[in-house]
């Protein structure tokens, strides 16, 4: 019986690349780690092996390199739609790219960062330590007319000591839990943003700063929002975002719920106020949903952990 | 502006159970990670945080340990089965539910496995080592209607020491790779593989014997293939489950490229005649492609990884 | 023929402890992973099974969450004084404890790290964000008699991206690498450092700002030197800290040369003055010592990584 | 005051390096990733940043793969012995080298593996499925008069379901625990065993055999052993070793308790007798020995995960 090949991609992925500007003795850097997936004319070397239409992967690891000198790195963005423009308007067999990138962000090590009288000001201009907190990350898609930026983050690890609870919910017959009046509210955010921007003729939003503002209102909402659910906080949180960015048409949260459970003192004749937890690794909550703005496509894969 | 909740869905991810079944004294195990995901009519829990409708993560949990005594595990994917009919079926609010499974295998303490004339039989009876190697995963998804079970096996690393080779690619201004007549090829099986079967009318396949053969074909098919790409070795592997698993649609497969870099001996005035290799951890080429029986639907999502 | 036993020790690893302080709206939090190994008496456990000397590490476990709310958790260090002091006293059976602390540091929600004007001040006061960045260490050991306590962080990922050149050294049949006189400079540091206190009659020294200032040296020194080795610019943060904090006697580094490879665009006609550079994994230089004070014995192990 | 510099190593870590030897069709793979650490007259590099008596870490990453192509890769031992001695007898500012090594099992992908009648003979000689379970680890020591061989495996996870009882212990304030008559007992092993040859005028042990007969020996032990603590377990698991390996002088085991939680049913109306359990994370018990043939020496470190 004949077989059919479906939707088919390659390229080289986890491309590390750094790039340091030097506007005299003051140093920038950009670390990004970048993947690329190109799809198009693919189905002869499925088939029978041969690679007449296939750019090799090792080409296109080149290509980010070359790129990063070639026309810098002013964001993870700008980077990916430079690089994804390239495949598909360079190469006839492929009429799709994606490239997804993260990004680690790093500080200066500053007199202040740490926490010194003594450090020169020559050396705050070339130290760096990283940042940690969340992984940035991108996605851009082009098929050779319309774009796709998915931007986001992994990994922001977020907790309220209070204001929180979880009450009035639906028992059945495996149902044990006691309901929560105060309790702590932990995740690792998880959130993907996607932009309404997909023209060529029309002007980009400003990415870093998009990122930038992004972010704080995922914070600010996850601290301001009394919880009565991480539903109720994770749809505050996404509704913050599209308020506030225009540029920004759909979002989607992946909020683990982070368990920690108070410890139960009373063996030892102990009372435990809401002191003392115990944090829980496995398994946890898994909270998901794309919120968008009315009008929108929901485009926005729904497992976002690989994304 | 109003905003709209898009896909959304939640549950307890991660509940790791382990069954033990006692034959007088031989003993058997099943050792499962299991993720409950639920949707349905849960705009208000997102919108006010009234939980009227939320049947907590922790039943989940409660009843994925419970339905592991009720029922037993005879597979993963039966026992998936019976977790997503129930709460489908049992609460009026989930319209969808979705379970993920992850499997590790267990086999016995033999006298040939240890390698042993003083182990006793009894005691291949109830010792166990981890098998290591991949990991079988399935995912169920029920709406009350339709059932789809999507199967597969993550990190299964194989390598051929020869019988691959690289040539007669595009080469563009960034190319610079020489092309290979003789080369390592290793990958990490990244499988997944959708039944036919979605109606409760008809029989299930035997999933333990469907699960062993569909491994059997991908290792046989990429120990057979002489590989032009590793793109026509994952067309192999993938017809081959098709061409001999009838219960079987659609398989997709990611293979990343662990490429194994023939290590330039000459400045210390020593050949290397495809003896010493480089194993690079990233960049790593991805190759993933889905292949379909006619007239099949491509269902299975495209990044699965986190599948 | 007979069989000795040697050092054996047993204890609940890793036990999550979060606690959060309530000053009246004032949240603060200690978010600390805590491991108990205990010595003693224990030859008829190993050698009979009967558990007559052991204190189950279920115990130890409940010990650590009953401490942080009988003592609280001024700092790690303190808190793991209170636990080590508590076994080696009240077992008989039990002469030696060490406890092995991890912190995780957390940072207000604030109006500025929002970037936000929205964020209400009482907010500020229950939510916090995961700092990232090094875990901070400590292991305390004691043996009814005398107290080390070795304090440390791990993975604290710094780079310069300037003032550092590797040349000078030796050449042997195997040498390829060419001199570099400006490279970046990249590592994580893995320090670990032995106070001088051992005496209960003794003021302990003040562990949160220890702490601070260790770790500000540290940053400050790897800023500051022009670097013609790892191994200097190792001698140099080792030195700062001995130099600077008299309460420390015994300094560790472990440092992994985090190579970042200047790219070779030439064959694509571009020139690389130390813009893209590929940042690798494995293999890594790994560059490891102890700096002592006149006169201080060498107690920190060698391996540090699991300490 | 004057700062003394203490123990120090440096050298390259984690060199992967992959060997095939063809005999004819048939194929043969060693897979391992060594880490080398050179100790010496590195004083001036510390101080002074002078490069002096330094051999670049780049070199001693060349010299595995070359050694690989010279020496051939017999054992790992083997392979370290050769590395050390070079190191040590080549350069005379280096006196003493430690070459840790981490191989990867490989299995043949064999008619009876892959459960097939298609596989063709041939296709057995060159192709491979990585075997999972344990890592097999040695670390060589070498001062330029005596040898020092600690071989060892990581990572084999090992499960009794019965024979396993934990009653008789201590109970204190803070004991909740309740006895337990038949549990499941579980662990990863992470084993380390010292060869007693250390002099190059006496034959070297059979490296491979020993390897696979003290595996052997371990996993017997564990199937055997009525355990009524892992205490009990541990020592006649090393016991075993020494009693049947006359070549190994010192064993050390760290075995975590890998709790299984029977879990609590009654709630749901359900009898649990032994059947369903929850496989915990965290916290873990943490058991850890020597056992010493009588008259030896403890070399082991005491501490062993990194090792």
């Amino acid at each position: 019986m004949p077989t059919i090949l479906g939707q088919n991609q390659y390229g080289k992925s986890e491309n590390r690349v750094v790039r340091i500007v030097r506007n005299g003795a003051t140093h920038h850097i950009k670390d990004l780690n970048v993947s690329i997936a190109l799809s198009g004319d693919m189905d002869e070397v499925h088939r029978s092996g041969s690679n007449a239409t296939v750019l090799p992967t090792d080409t296109t690891k080149n290509t980010v390199y070359a790129f990063a000198r070639e026309h810098g790195i002013d964001s993870a963005e700008q980077f990916g739609i430079h690089l994804a423009r390239h495949f598909v308007s360079s190469q006839e067999p492929i009429h799709r790219a994606r490239v997804r990138i993260e990004e680690y962000a790093w500080e200066r090590i500053a007199p202040s960062a740490a926490g010194s009288r003594f450090i020169g000001a020559e050396d705050v201009q070339h130290s760096f330590v990283r940042k940690g907190q969340e992984t940035r990350t991108t996605q851009i898609t082009y098929d050779g007319a319309r774009w796709e930026v998915i931007s986001g983050l992994s990994d922001l690890t977020v907790l309220n000591t209070t204001n929180s609870e979880f009450r009035g919910y639906v028992k059945d017959r495996y149902t044990t839990l006691k309901e929560a009046s105060d309790r702590i509210l932990a995740t690792d955010v998880h959130a993907r943003w996607r932009y309404g921007w997909s023209d060529d003729e029309r002007p980009t939003p400003h990415w870093e700063r998009s990122y930038a503002q992004t972010r704080a209102r995922l914070l600010e909402a996850f601290a301001e929002t009394y919880s009565r659910s991480l539903q109720q906080t994770l749809f505050q949180m996404a509704s913050r975002v599209l308020d506030t960015r225009v540029e920004i048409d759909e979002v989607r949260l992946s909020l683990p719920n982070k368990h920690h459970f108070l410890v139960d003192l009373e063996p030892f004749g102990l009372e435990n106020d809401n002191e003392v937890y115990f944090a829980a690794d496995r398994p946890y909550g898994l909270i998901e949903a794309t919120v968008l703005r009315e009008g929108a496509d929901a485009r926005i894969p729904v497992d976002l952990t690989n994304l």
